[in-house]
């Protein structure tokens, strides 16, 4: 291995200790910065969406892959009911259909902001740490069931990115979370 | 907006105030757990570079995009450089070059990945909430910086998923992290 990749700062054994302790137990996002993360990637999809075109949102794929509108569902599904079963311990499918245009579906996505704004500050705080079986299947913390449906949104999206691109359209920013 | 969207827990106005207040200053996740959520990535990504056949991970393309090699090497030009510059405030392009064999890319995640373990322990505590500057260029926080480099592995990885399937191969399962 190069010696170039070893090359940090350098620290008496004592600070390196210091400092590896602290690192291993500070704090570095808190419950409203993971919310602020989240609707910032929210807002980036949401122009991911303005950005097909009606019908191909609806129809165009690649390799077998569903449709954008598909996925864009499959993120609504996921983040109001999660942050319900990270809030109560009780999982329930989203209980609503999939819109069937453009408009509907930027509509329903923007109740769900609102919906997720409104409820994600009443996750009791132990929920975080708490590990939970996640609609009775998948085992982990509220944090991590959290941080994968976001996970999960970053990663359909960028196959988005893709159907933009080969439909001759370019995706919006992906650094632009406002 | 229909009433099922705002079906929380019935909760008295006493107990949702405390509970708005704890999440708002409570920790989700600790630096050694966002190494490991990095990490987790990372073995990802790994076996999706793997899952390439030697040729389209170099030249296989949709829409004008990079091929999946220029994108893994992005990542690996982001990884340790921001840990460098998150714990040191020097901010340095990554010295080497982008492998052109399959294999030698594959050594040099691994030797970044040795890298990574090595070095993240060491930021000083105080450096993830610090604004800086990164590489000149981007202003953040240093957990924003570095969860900047997941969500673009994330994002852009899901693009190389879309690659392997229009190449008819099977990526990996998303929900592995080992």
């Amino acid at each position: 291995m190069p010696s170039t990749l070893f090359s940090t700062p350098k620290l008496g054994d004592k600070e390196k200790t210091t400092m590896a302790t602290e690192t291993a137990t500070i704090s570095v996002i808190s419950a409203d910065q993971l919310l602020n993360q989240w609707q910032g990637h929210r807002r980036l999809t949401r122009r991911t969406i303005e950005a097909f075109p009606e019908d191909k949102l609806f129809s165009f794929s690649i390799g077998g892959m569903r449709p954008f509108a598909d996925l864009a569902f499959e993120f609504i599904g996921m983040a109001v009911p999660i942050v319900d079963g990270v809030s109560t311990g009780k999982w329930e499918k989203f209980p609503g259909e999939k819109p069937s245009t453009k408009a509907a579906l930027l509509r329903l996505w923007d109740e769900q902001t609102a919906a997720l704004d409104a409820k994600f500050p009443n996750i009791p705080a132990h929920r975080f740490a708490e590990v939970d079986v996640a609609f009775g299947q998948w085992k982990n913390t509220g944090q991590a069931t959290i941080q994968y449906a976001i996970d999960n949104e970053i990663h359909h999206r960028g196959q988005g990115y893709v159907y933009l691109r080969a439909l001759g359209i370019e995706p919006p920013h992906f650094w632009e979370r406002d």
